[in-house]
């Protein structure tokens, strides 16, 4: 049984702020400064433990828990009736009450309005490129969707020194801003006859070094991976799809040495490697 | 038009010792001993310059190029009529013609009846696990198929110090042969009424942290990847399918964090990697 439930991903400054901390939780005090992140890190499953993976068995993303994990109850409630929680964080509220492990404790100097933009997309996208595609300086990366996401990932090819990143989208008027993100080229597949994965690969002599996709689209999850070369290169997928989706591809795709990976939250840790972020970005260091 | 085609792969034992070379031919003379191996190395190409690809530009494996590279002619005719070559090698003769790239020089004191394996399924089975999955020491792997291939890739998974190797396979007499090759349990996915991944991923809590397929057959592929672990794992595809096969999965496997791949070749470059395997050999070197 459903009831209402509190949407949402970051959005309010003072959720941003510890107000009080539940019995046992000795990692925060209230007045710490925190970012709430959707995927949370009990740092103590095989998950946490592991250098590869930021899938906590307790905490990872969940959009059908609706409450509190240790006690399976709501903390908010309207006109005497419960509300339920959403994602881990429910921050569409004022304030939100939130499990310890959903929460990266930063830097109390980081402007939070704007540092919560690490708590989702940003780093979803910008870690996609730079902690899974891992371009090397002079590669080619093709980004599809040039949402907040896509941008962040075009970022993440343009920090290691990609010498072209080409922009993939629907909608032609996503190129202007994307440049100011690394976007070199701008490729719309409504613009062509045939597949966008080949357009890519004539562009780029047989295909791009990485290709991230940040649509959530089938079809553009297809042509990331059929757009990269053969022999050496790395797609990966972001976007997240409708239930009934299928990936199809031939198998040849993958004998010919191209490797395919998916990632949430840019396989970021979020306790453990968000206020490392935070720290580059107030130390405006080239990651 | 297709006239007779010289098949095979290097079975021969003479044909492993260098009898004449070519003009231009300087890395080779009379008396070497050579592998000939079905996918070449042209040394120039960038694909050759790469140290992940092994899949040359000039002298990849071609099942379709019938005559020697650099004037389109056969070498072989009976009766006055050219019988053509097949993938670079054609050595289902006593005598045959191949291209300097398709030629790794070795040892000649290493015994040819012995490490003729290596000119193909084993190091294409070794070299998928040791080079492309890359187990760790305690981890588990599953391979699929147990012939010649499989088997090697079970070895490549056994020397790194996996903990448990499940080998899978159609035919359960294969399984007494295998553990000889590290394989400790066995599945026949014929015993049971569930996909096989579900088998594997109830045995291992979860999934395996690595998987081998090595049958060329499209249901054990879409097997081999979703019996992998989230978070962590890779798959890897060896088996040469279908024309006409598809590769299908729900993109979440993707995004859960699996990464698939393929090799050709165990991803080993023939000359440049296969004369050092031979000495290992050699040398009871374990890999």
């Amino acid at each position: 049984m459903w009831g209402p439930v509190e949407l949402g991903f970051p959005l309010q400054a003072n959720q941003r702020i510890v107000e009080s901390v539940g019995e046992g939780v000795t990692d925060l005090a209230p007045g710490d400064h925190v970012l709430p992140v959707f995927t949370g890190e009990c740092k103590e499953c095989a998950h946490c433990k592991s250098e590869e993976s930021n899938m906590c068995d307790l905490l990872r993303i969940n959009t059908d828990r609706r409450v509190m994990i240790h006690d399976q109850k709501s903390r908010f409630s309207i006109n005497g009736k419960p509300v339920f929680h959403f994602v881990g964080t429910s921050t569409f509220s004022e304030y939100t009450v939130v499990h310890v492990g959903c929460l990266a404790k930063i830097n109390p100097l980081a402007p939070l309005d704007k540092v919560c933009v690490l708590s989702c997309g940003i780093s979803t996208g910008f870690g996609a490129t730079v902690n899974v595609a891992k371009p090397k300086k002079g590669s080619t990366v093709a980004v599809f969707g040039l949402g907040a996401v896509g941008l962040a990932a075009a970022e993440g090819a343009r920090v290691p020194g990609a010498s072209r990143i080409i922009g993939v989208d629907l909608n032609s008027n996503r190129y202007e801003q994307a440049k100011k993100f690394g976007v070199t080229e701008f490729v719309n597949p409504k613009d062509y006859n045939k597949p966008v994965q080949e357009v890519i690969s004539e562009m780029t002599n047989g295909g791009v070094d990485r290709s991230v996709e940040c649509t959530g689209s089938t079809e553009a999850m297809i042509s990331a991976f059929e757009c990269v070369h053969d022999g050496w290169s790395v797609a990966v997928l972001v976007g997240v799809p409708h239930k009934d989706a299928v990936f199809k591809t031939h198998p040849v795709n993958f004998l010919n040495e191209r490797t395919l990976k998916g990632t949430f939250f840019g396989n970021y840790k979020p306790r453990s490697d968000i206020p490392s972020v935070v720290e580059k970005y107030m130390n405006k260091v080239s990651f």
